[in-house]
């Protein structure tokens, strides 16, 4: 089998709002799917073991979802699922409002939002699935839903290592090529016409924001 | 809540092929999606308690997946999604093959198929969450998957009862337009410029594929 035909399979993208012990926080998830068509909604959403969010959302019992449009930066993206909620206050340069239960939704290009309680939850190896009831949500959407292809294939973005899709990309396993890479991201510098060196100071990684100091030669 | 704003998350179109008791059989499934990358990946699709297919899953503890392509006809989603297999042999007119686990993979337009055993399950209020290890797969994979946006937008497909993403059309309940529906699978006539009455004999629902003296006026 070729691993990847588990590519093939649609997801969207979604911030994930979380009530942590120090504030509200999110994480970027691709997994968010209807499983019951009652009165309220039961949705499914998958968060790795290791990630905060998942922490939190144990902790609480509720979360948020904010369904991202074809509009989000890869920065916000970069910010919320490139980051750990444990070291930095992610939601800081973002546009959001924390709802009156402490979690916050994402204002910045997002379609709508939903106030999710949870009512079950799955263990796989690596990920805790949560099954939770839509209580509250948008009086309205707009625009156009990112899809999970869409942010690969047209943001170019990248995928963290705890999300179930992640591979190690090729061009870290090509030994001829001088690269820099964002240790908080992993997004890699390739521009041919300028030299990483030659980047002005306060040049950031344009995916998650972080300072040029915190890329690594490889 | 306006309830609209579930529609914006992001699904995928697959054929769920099982083994039933009367030979192998298949069901649409817009639902499936990684939830643990380890090795073998493992994947969760969720299908409504009603369903033939349900029964075979649990019954056979296996089933496979054949993701759809872009260029999957409406009446091969028709014929697989808006029958049941407990009346009729849905893959009689569907190019097919079987594997040697007596599941069937989908031949006509899927990019790529897996082989799924069944780890666990979790019940909702109308669906069952199987969760499965993918075990084997293509080798190989042809053309771009399609959305259910694409489904609905494109195709102009229609939404079993079945679904959880389910709700009754608008154009159902407008009592001023006198219109033909398809007993079947709910797909309706209404092409302003050839009466119902006037289509040949032989003509037959685009969607599903049944006979004409299948419609009713409603």
């Amino acid at each position: 089998m070729d691993p990847k035909i588990l590519r093939a399979l649609s997801y969207g993208m979604y911030a994930i709002g979380v009530k942590g012990k120090g504030g509200p926080s999110a994480c970027i998830a691709n997994t968010v799917v209807q499983v019951a068509g009652t009165t309220p909604p039961v949705i499914a959403v998958s968060i790795h073991h290791d990630n905060y969010s998942n922490a939190c959302i144990r902790e609480a019992g509720i979360f948020t979802v904010s369904i991202l449009s074809e509009d989000t930066s890869g920065t916000v993206i970069g910010a919320l699922g490139l980051n750990s909620g444990r070291s930095i206050q992610k939601l800081k340069n973002i546009r959001h409002r924390v709802l009156r239960e402490g979690v916050p939704i994402i204002k910045e290009s997002a379609c709508c939002w939903m106030l999710c309680k949870v009512i079950g939850q799955v263990e796989t190896a690596t990920h805790t699935v949560f099954l939770a009831e839509v209580t509250a949500g948008s009086e309205a959407m707009t625009g156009t839903p990112m899809t999970y292809a869409y942010y690969r294939s047209v943001i170019k973005g990248v995928v963290p290592q705890n999300a179930p899709s992640y591979e190690e990309p090729d061009f870290l396993t090509d030994p001829e090529t001088e690269k820099y890479i964002c240790t908080i991201c992993t997004y890699v510098y390739q521009n041919p016409d300028v030299l990483f060196e030659d980047l002005p100071e306060d040049w950031v990684c344009p995916i998650c924001g972080a300072q040029k100091s915190m890329f690594k030669r490889r």
